[in-house]
């Protein structure tokens, strides 16, 4: 399993992804399942992965040596030659759209389902800052300023602290402080999403990453979100009122 | 959908559970989802329900008016006569059992899945406290020590609380606390689980009904834990420390 999380906001786009592959409790492993396209000044661009592995690392594969268009007039593009993020969400879209036409059928004979999603982050020089989730089927949707966080992966164990605080205008710093927490409750739940996990932060219009940080289970600072936030949940448990009714 | 949480504890149990059923986004209702049997000083039983609701409406018929078993020589039993919480849980069991014999097939044929699962929890005098989940199958687990809480339904996003914080020695008064929490994150998140809900609970020994108490939206006490626990966890972010990265 998987757990990414990524939040667009005013001040740029922070994304954090586990780890740990697993075919069966008994095959984990870990991947990373971030990708960073950098050509400072130009781009930067970042793709995080979840679902069968054999077809992210394929589609990953395609999108940094070229994806032709059925247009037969149209050269390959890779993620380093995209004029715009929207380009690079449709180049994202048609690679898995070309893994699916090449795998799909070989796995659903074996009753496996073509199963993959992307978070494509970044900016392009002159194109702006964007947030893109792809599906399955090579469609996909944008991050907007009412929803600026997406997930892909194990989302519902982390998603209920996003819902309270995630807003697009909170500062980077914040975000990568929820990003962690998000992560950190997926992980308490999940035995399938593991650490170490990468944290990418892109300010807007650096067109470089501003940090990446592989966060492994003695990280200083993830150490410390993990056991203040669990001391903070339990004090405000212990904070709330009981109930005024008599148990009879 | 449904979210329905149990916990069985050293003074007693806990139960809580929603009241939406939704077939499709724009045909929502309000079912109960908790049936009680109570005869006091012999019995207190309790079904929490999640999954397809013609199937469980028609298990908890049965279950009420009396499930023959295969051996022909057993008279039909039902909650109100089966001699022990074991026996109850296989009663529901084979009820399940019974229902998908009837409507699998039916069910199956226009690619509906025969989804049903059931928390059983009670006690019935002289044969102890007990919280089962009954499945689909009809066959069932029981809460312990070690985990003293199940759910059914959309239940992830009330499990990391649950995680951290249930346990068994914890008095029934926190205990409503914590399903009171775990509720108010899960209807936060999905829109498909919704108040009113139900809370039962059943102090050990007591053979009756403890306190039984439908929450509406206004609920005063419900009120003041939603209130309560969103100011609590955004109090909690901002007070954690931001990354002591340089974001270049």
């Amino acid at each position: 399993m998987t757990y990414c999380v990524a939040l667009a906001l005013d001040q740029g786009i922070v994304m954090l992804s586990d780890t740990r592959t697993n075919a069966g409790p008994d095959n984990l492993a870990s991947f990373s399942k971030l990708s960073v396209v950098e050509k400072q000044g130009d781009r930067v661009i970042a793709l995080m992965a979840s679902g069968n592995l054999a077809c992210t690392q394929a589609i990953i594969a395609r999108l940094t040596e070229g994806v032709g268009f059925n247009a037969g007039d149209r050269e390959p593009m890779t993620l380093w030659t995209v004029p715009t993020m929207y380009d690079a969400a449709c180049l994202v879209g048609e690679a898995v759209r070309q893994a699916f036409l090449r795998d799909g059928e070989a796995l659903a004979a074996q009753n496996y389902q073509f199963d993959v999603n992307f978070l494509l982050a970044g900016e392009i020089a002159g194109s702006g800052m964007h947030l893109f989730m792809v599906y399955s089927a090579g469609n996909f949707i944008e991050a907007t300023q009412d929803t600026p966080f997406l997930q892909i992966g194990e989302t519902k164990y982390g998603k209920p602290i996003l819902d309270r605080v995630a807003k697009y205008d909170i500062p980077l710093e914040d975000a990568v402080k929820l990003a962690c927490i998000s992560m950190d409750s997926t992980l308490r739940s999940n035995f399938s999403v593991g650490l170490p996990a990468d944290l990418l932060v892109i300010k807007r219009y650096a067109l470089r990453v501003s940090h990446r940080h592989r966060m492994h289970a003695d990280d200083p600072y993830f150490t410390i979100i993990q056991n203040s936030w669990s001391d903070s949940l339990r004090a405000a448990y212990r904070a709330l009122p009981t109930p005024p009714w008599e148990l009879i």
